[in-house]
């Protein structure tokens, strides 16, 4: 049977799952669950039994992830999937990841309850190691799932000399056969995550459905002046590499908010250094990496081209010179409109007040979009707080988000079921 | 005999005393000779040995500082002392501090040769540890010798455990008698020096004559914002403490250069951090050192008092709140008006074309103007470079201003000697 709309999920097994899961922490540094660490694996087990009580039949792919399934009687019938991470960063919050993978939890727990009988299989996913690793990789899981996952990220070395390959080996995957990991026979894939930024709480709303992915590009841009003593050299005759470094930092600001009047765009510098470093020393040298989101390629290829000349006008303005240097550059990814609109959907179906937001951070669903139609929720964070222990998302607000995830798989569920297929790359539905 | 002016410096003995010296050098790092070292005991052995060659009578005080004396036929005439530090940063250069050492030792040379019979005894001083030692301290010699040199600074520990007290024993020092170190004998103190600032080369001048040494405060600032996600949080909702540092920083930079056309005045930002630090993570919080050196007192405490209101400003228009911490406060010292006369004349006499110029750096003679009038004597350094390997000074210019300082000792020699005494702090003639 199909189940009436709308179900809603059981609000106190979801947060007693919140409540057990993220205790699963590293003692010292609450809350962490670094992956690959015995930490995670004692997480993935936790995982494991709950989703076999949800009578789900559990494996890990080839790719390291944790796949649960609830298998449609149509054994040719493409899969609907949900999920996302259990994996921190370190001294991260207590949301981050597992949001999703108890909302899909809880929403299949409710179809269960409810007496649904799927057209579609449908599958529970923990992502392997979506936080950047020990090994400077992020979502390895999901470019696995992929087939994005390359020799040259299979053979990084992380603590201890271990290679990746072997630490995907060591946590269930099998590297050997990884092309087994990749899949075709998706025809959905939505994920819940916490917002990690304060639009949903500025703007009152309950839900945010994701149109995009944003794209993120690094930029390392380093200014060179005259490391000068501090005290003999007068304030007129300097080239001070760190007023320079000061100047662009105003003026990317001030170039990104004007970006970001037309389409989602931040532009941000949080690591930076002076040199040589000394208190008695003018810099001779200020670096800074350049974090750029954009959740429109023309956007950022723009901004992109137009870095080097703002970065050359407060060096000049300095008597300073810059260099410039691309470190890295993820396209956007845009997320299945006939998904999104679902979504919009179901949230209307449960009372939840939704926005359509872009992404600022990447997600294992920019990966998954690459082998199919793929759509996000997010549920408001407290203060806009991530990745760090205040990380806080209201139990009933977390509710409502997996009472939209969950409607918006039935309805995916209800339309007719079709073999799996690979959707061309970048050009989703 | 009273030689008749003007003399002159040797100019080969004196390149080639240079050259000698600063090749005493740690190998791998030139040019290094960090106090207290075996490195450190070679230069003394080679300075001990010079000294001695030259006619001279050498000890080493309690303080740790190798004096070579020339004895004046009156026993109770006060002491008229050069000299400045043999001591290096790592890495530094082949001028800094060897330059009076070595000019003070070619001007005594020139003296016998021309048959002077000085009225003063006159003293050459190679000062312990000018330079921050790895005890973290500047100036030991001087201090120890103006009596400046606490139990505090005694029980600083060093490498391998090693307190400076015992440090200073170790290189020929006596802690035990330090009180047997500070002087009241001395009727004047003239020390040469590299400017390491590039005002002489600049202005196309031989020397300059430095009439105050600036004084130097340090200030930590804090400012604290919201640590956000770099790809979540939007331009217009960010508080980010880096830009409210970077407002900070030039706001700083405009102030400064407006207090500096008044007197030597400058600002510096050398040390500077964010806070995490995470390419994607907007800072939550960031800080800097700030460095401001003034020739005078009033200037420095007008600026100090403005401080808080300018970081606060600049954290205002970032949404960031700002916090200042006083460090340090030296204050700054004027050196003898009669002496600095004296020099104008000596470098009139050796055709030398002169300025009057505010060290920005610190030297010994601030500590030794604390008990005898004291000036110092700056030559050009090549590009304003200093504390780096390229620093230099062409050995013609450094003669010249040795030229200078044999013909103001000669001067200072000719005038009534007195008995030793030790000036007002402060208020020197």
């Amino acid at each position: 049977m199909t189940a009436p709309l709308p179900l809603r999920v059981d609000r106190a097994a979801l947060q007693a799952d919140v409540e057990a899961l993220s205790l699963l922490t590293d003692p010292d540094r609450p809350w962490t669950r670094r992956s690959f660490t015995p930490r995670f694996l004692e997480g993935r087990a936790w995982l494991h039994d709950r989703f076999e009580q949800a009578g789900l039949v559990v494996r890990i792919d080839a790719a390291g992830n944790l796949i649960g399934r609830w298998q449609a009687e149509d054994i040719a019938a493409a899969v609907v999937m949900t999920g996302s991470h259990c994996d921190t960063v370190p001294g991260g919050g207590r949301f981050d990841g597992i949001a999703g993978v108890l909302a899909g939890l809880a929403a299949i727990r409710a179809m269960k309850t409810a007496g649904h009988s799927p057209r579609h299989s449908i599958e529970l996913v923990d992502f392997l190691a979506e936080e950047p690793s020990d090994w400077g990789l992020s979502c390895v899981g999901s470019r696995g799932m992929a087939g994005a996952l390359s020799d040259t990220d299979l053979a990084l070395v992380g603590p201890g000399g271990e290679v990746l390959a072997h630490a995907i080996d060591r946590i269930g995957g099998a590297v050997a056969d990884l092309a087994t990991a990749q899949r075709d026979d998706i025809c959905a894939f939505v994920e819940l995550h916490i917002e990690q930024g304060p639009v949903l709480e500025t703007e009152g709303r309950d839900v945010a459905i994701v149109t995009a992915i944003a794209g993120i590009a690094r930029v390392r841009v380093r200014f060179t002046g005259i490391a000068a003593h501090a005290g003999t050299s007068p304030m007129i005759m300097r080239s001070d590499a760190g007023l320079a470094l000061a100047r662009f930092a105003l003026a990317l600001r001030d170039a990104a908010r004007t970006q970001a009047g037309n389409s989602h765009f931040t532009a941000t510098i949080g690591v930076q250094h002076l040199e040589p470093g000394g208190a008695n020393v003018v810099p001779g040298a200020a670096e800074a990496i350049v974090d750029l989101r954009a959740a429109d390629t023309g956007a950022m290829d723009d901004f992109l081209n137009a870095l080097p000349d703002l970065a050359r006008a407060a060096a000049k303005a300095e008597n300073c010179s810059a260099e410039t240097t691309a470190i890295s550059n993820a396209p956007p990814v845009t997320c299945a409109a006939g998904l999104c609109d679902l979504i919009a959907k179901a949230a209307h179906t449960v009372d939840a007040r939704a926005i359509r937001l872009v992404s600022g951070a990447g997600h294992d669903a920019a990966y998954i979009a690459r082998i199919a139609p793929a759509a996000m929720i997010f549920v408001p964070s407290r203060g806009g707080r991530s990745h760090c222990p205040e990380e806080w998302t209201d139990p009933e607000a977390l509710a409502l988000g997996a009472d939209v995830l969950l409607n918006a798989l039935l309805l995916r569920d209800r339309a007719m079921p079709g073999p799996g297929r690979a959707p061309s790359k970048g050009n989703h539905p």
